[in-house]
C-alpha cells in the first residue's frame, strides 16, 4: 500500500557537519529529505539532475550560478540541470527541504 | 536570475468548485500547486506521469488504487505512473500542496 515517506525509517548520510540527508528512489525521480541545522552549510556542487526543492520550514539561502537567494518555509524553487549551487542556513531555524529530482540521481547524495 | 516560485503571478485554474492549481513547466518536471477548501474532492483520475505530493497545509486523504491514506502538512507522498487516484479534505483546514511530476504533463491539469 502507498503511504506517506516514512523518513523516520530512512537512516540519514551526513554530508558535512550539521546536515543530514535521507533519500528514497521512486521510480523516475529522487526524494531526499535535507535537515540543516542553524550555521550549516551545503558547499558548492552541481549535477545533471534538475532539482525542486521545497522549504517546509526555516528559511535558507541558495547561492545558484553566483546569485543568492533567499527561500522561507512554504516556498518552491527550481535548480536547474548543471547550474552550480551552494546552501545555507538563514537565521536561527531549523531547515528542512524536501529536494526532487530528475532524472533520477543513481549516485548518492554527496558534495 | 533564479527565484523562489511567485505563485501570485500565475493564473490559477479551477479543475473542480473549491480547488485551485497553479502549474510551473520546469525543463523535466511539472511543478503544480493546488489549494483546497476544505470539503472539496479532487475526482479519481490518472496519468502517466510519476507524482511526489509534498503537504504544506491542512491534512488530505488521498485514494490511490483504491485505498485510503491520509499525508498531513510536513508528509510527502509518491503515487505511482498510471494509478488512479483522488484527494479529499479531511478536517477543517484549507490543504496547501506542491505536487512534482515527472516525465513533464504537457497537457494542463485536470480530472
Amino acid at each position: 500500500m502507498t503511504s506517506p515517506l516514512d523518513w523516520s525509517s530512512i537512516p540519514p548520510i551526513v554530508p558535512v557537519p550539521g546536515i543530514s540527508g535521507q533519500t528514497h528512489q521512486a521510480e523516475r525521480m529522487t526524494v531526499i529529505r535535507y535537515v540543516y541545522e542553524p550555521g550549516s552549510r551545503f558547499p558548492n556542487h552541481s549535477h545533471v539532475a534538475e532539482q525542486v526543492t521545497v522549504v517546509l520550514t526555516g528559511e535558507i539561502v541558495f547561492t545558484i550560478g553566483g546569485a543568492d537567494v533567499t527561500v522561507g518555509a512554504g516556498q518552491t524553487i527550481v535548480i536547474p540541470s548543471d547550474v552550480p549551487h551552494s546552501a545555507r542556513v538563514a537565521g536561527t531555524l531549523t531547515v528542512e527541504t524536501v529536494n526532487v529530482l530528475a532524472p533520477r540521481r543513481e549516485d548518492p547524495p554527496k558534495i
